[in-house]
């Protein structure tokens, strides 16, 4: 089995629970999704999400640098698209989640979601039964990424 | 269990059937999907789409005013990004799209989704088995949300 | 069962597995997940990412002239969204996928994805069980469309 070069980056689940969610107005959308999957002992998983920010902070990062550099959206966008996963970061549940935010005319800012607080939100989470799914921090790129060893 | 300080928003579910639909071709996209959940009576589900669409008639919820403001998309684009929910409200399925759509230089118009007139889109309809999912009005934001009752 | 006017295109399946994956370093993203596909078997399915790409080719479908526009993205950009599908196109695994970029600013460029080389990409790829589902050409839209015969 080969998936491009590199047959390690591969991992096998079966869906557990789906898990539908309306977040509460004025949490943070990261916090609270971070919060479900420890008490749900969700440790691998995936998310969509669609709904509405007060505000947010994103994220763009710097390939050359492998920093990361922040934006600040202060005020109420749509969430146009939001995707993201679950897996384990030094042994606890961590959200990683990329948003589409839209504002009243329709127009775009996106990236790495860091903190949203929610006007509302619907979240579709689907809980994954199968190996370990960690992170490790991956030198070529900076970033902690899925562990392939 | 706690899901941000409120636990009453999360719903349990099992997947049943993944229904994969290419709709037809000048029909309207939230129609369409409020058709076929009603026909395969799905009550609580999920979804996913993309394609393009000929024209389309978009939102941005006033989180001020607790009024939509509404945009027409009067050109062709391609449908980016469509992530979507069935659940019910006043006892009929009702979908909730979100979209981005991009134009001809790859620039982007994206949010709420009221009509969308299909060229061509693939969707992959998640059906959900569980509990009730029903909307209700929501007092602090104005919007039909999931009862939390 | 009716499918707006047309009842024909529906194709219902059941979840096998969920494959989780990192995509390698400089890989082309298509190819990568059309490599999985076939050494995993999977003949439907449908898929999302997140992660960045050093640079892409996006297309944009001109519905009046049936011939796709491309765009060079040339610097990296966060995949803000992928959504796509996994079908039969001449007996072979093919994918469809539509992405949404984003560069330092936030600001996006989406469409069609032809082409794009992955700095970091996290999929999530649900392979379906069921009926044989194969594009064919669509004389209407000039598209590859799933076979609705």
């Amino acid at each position: 089995m080969k998936v491009g070069p590199d047959p390690r980056g591969l991992f096998e689940y079966s869906a557990n629970k789906e898990l539908i969610v309306r977040l509460k107005h004025n949490a943070d959308l990261i916090q609270s999704i971070t919060e479900l999957a420890r008490s749900k002992g969700v440790k691998a998983g995936n998310f969509t999400a669609i709904g509405a920010l007060k505000r947010a902070r994103l994220g763009y990062y710097d390939q050359g640098s492998h920093e990361y550099r922040e934006m600040k959206i202060d005020s109420p966008h749509e969430i146009a698209s939001c995707i993201g996963n679950v897996s384990l970061k030094d042994g606890e549940p961590f959200i990683h989640a990329h948003v589409v935010l839209a504002d009243e005319k329709g127009d775009t800012k996106a990236g790495h979601l860091f903190e949203g607080t929610v006007f509302a939100a619907e979240v579709h989470l689907r809980q994954l039964e199968g190996p370990r799914l960690e992170r490790k921090y991956d030198e070529v790129t900076g970033l902690s990424l899925w562990n392939m060893e």
